[in-house]
């Protein structure tokens, strides 16, 4: 089966050729690609740092006042549990880094001297394929003159052709076996990749699904004035004889009705007292308000202002 | 009670100070850090991609290769999924940039029309500030002179007074709330980050978990031979007649013996047909090995070589 033995022996060369020409190139690349990859990585992580570390700062200052604490120590907390993130995801660029690139690049170096088996194939087989073609030639030649010993002869070509065979299918069968060794380095690093994201992604998640729930509860009782600080300072004041009803718009009212570009209802709070040389207490328009404390549902006083009427700019009372 | 009223008045002025000189100026900051991270993140997405087609252009190779066909689809299924991760990432991306940086820009840009009302409280509590001493004074005057609108004068001020304390405890807590509303804002729109983060992890771990172990499964199917393509070859060469002993040692091992540092083996393995001019089979030394085929288990090449003995270089049979 010469035929079979040529298409075997030229499958093993393209394996090698293969792995020399196309696979080693392209880990090379992959390798580049890889430290690129890690460097985009590590400047990420440098950005959302900055970044998390001016949310801190924010949550610093906010921690100081006494109506804002409690949305300091989330904003805090936020930027902290950034960072244990950040940490964790520089466990899988560690596993990246030392456990795929540095193996990769360290096998694509070794596997250079990959190209002396290759040849050392083509040797072997043109020694085999000359032996048996000196063989076959010389079994010819006794057949044709009768040689007692082609009996003989004809045992050692068929003995070399099989071990031929054999050389040749136990050849290309390495030759593939060294080729999917390759792959699937290849595969098992990347596997090994992607499980070390899993357990990152497990982890933030259950950090996250243990904090979020928590700044949600915060958040929305920091929505709920009746729960804040500002609101047992205020109730002490009344406590302390302050009149309970509004007697005067705050300067922030005055504000929103300056600008309010619709029509409001307008009543003129002159005081009214005469004889007195006293000034009046309000010179302007004022918008008619209730007289009990609105504890929630404050709108901003950009919202009459804004073209976002109705949706809201930093939201909430 | 005037040193009340003055405190009120300078924690309302820096509450408003601090919105201005502070917050504001911190929020554009974190604008600016923001797309900055966004940009890093961009980057990291595009060298993740361009480093996962590299792998999909190496799997598409083994796909070719009737050997690592499995490797290769095993490979090309890494690629796609690191794209469906990225693609999901990049709504985290979009929900920061949309969400958080375009909101907090609106904002940190109208917010700064906010001055007028810092303004607008300072000549406010002027304005009430110069009644209630105005009125205090003629009150005095009118005492001194036994004025018959005593009285009403004294109750005049009084109620100028209440009104001013109103005024500026109703000030001072709605400069709170005003402030309480930025932090807010800050802390709920990255809670909403964390949301959109947690929903990313969720289904990035979701969709690991459900390829990982069919990958796992895979890649140990792929260390046994006998379940592969090569080994269905080979057993029905040996069939059609190959002899199913190992005649001859393949050129690999070649290689590895010469290499080899150690003492082995050795048996010359001439072939010793007298009078026959074809030459001998094999001219080196050669280890010694057994007969039967080594279906798995077989160590690569370079492990007798390279320093790492013990270690996997490229790993696996």
């Amino acid at each position: 089966k010469p035929g079979e033995m040529d298409l075997s022996y030229r499958s093993t060369i393209s394996i090698y050729k293969s792995i020399l020409e196309q696979f080693n190139p392209a880990l090379e690349n992959l390798v580049y690609l890889g430290n690129n990859y890690l460097r985009a990585f590590h400047a990420l992580s440098k950005a959302a740092e900055v970044y998390f570390k001016a949310i801190e700062k924010i949550g610093e200052r906010a921690l100081q006042s006494s109506t804002s604490h409690v949305l300091g120590e989330i904003l805090m907390q936020m930027s902290d549990t950034q960072r244990l993130l950040s940490s964790d995801l520089q466990v899988v660029a560690q596993t990246f880094h030392v456990d795929l690139l540095q193996h990769m690049e360290k096998n694509s170096k070794m596997d250079v001297q990959f190209i002396s088996v290759s040849k050392q194939y083509e040797l072997e087989y043109r020694r085999k394929a000359n032996n048996l073609e000196k063989c076959t030639a010389e079994l010819w030649r006794m057949e044709r003159a009768r040689d007692k010993n082609v009996r003989e002869m004809k045992e050692n070509v068929m003995r070399l052709r099989s071990e031929m065979q054999a050389f040749l299918s136990n050849s290309q069968r390495e030759a593939e076996l060294e080729e999917k060794r390759r792959y699937r380095f290849l595969a098992e690093k990347h596997q090994m990749l992607y499980n070390t994201l899993l357990q990152f992604y497990s982890r933030a998640r259950g950090m996250i699904q243990t904090k979020a729930p928590q700044w949600k509860e915060q958040l929305e009782a920091s929505r709920n004035p009746s729960n804040s600080h500002v609101q047992g300072l205020l109730a002490s004041s009344h406590g302390q004889g302050y009149p309970s009803g509004r007697l005067t718009p705050t300067h922030l009212e005055t504000v929103r009705s300056t600008w309010a570009a619709f029509t409001v209802v307008v009543a003129k709070a002159a005081l009214g007292l005469g004889g007195l040389t006293c000034g009046p207490q309000n010179p302007g328009p004022t918008a008619c308000r209730g007289m009990g404390f609105p504890t929630c549902g404050w709108e901003p006083w950009w919202q009459l202002n804004s073209s976002h009427a109705g949706g809201l700019f930093w939201g909430g009372c």
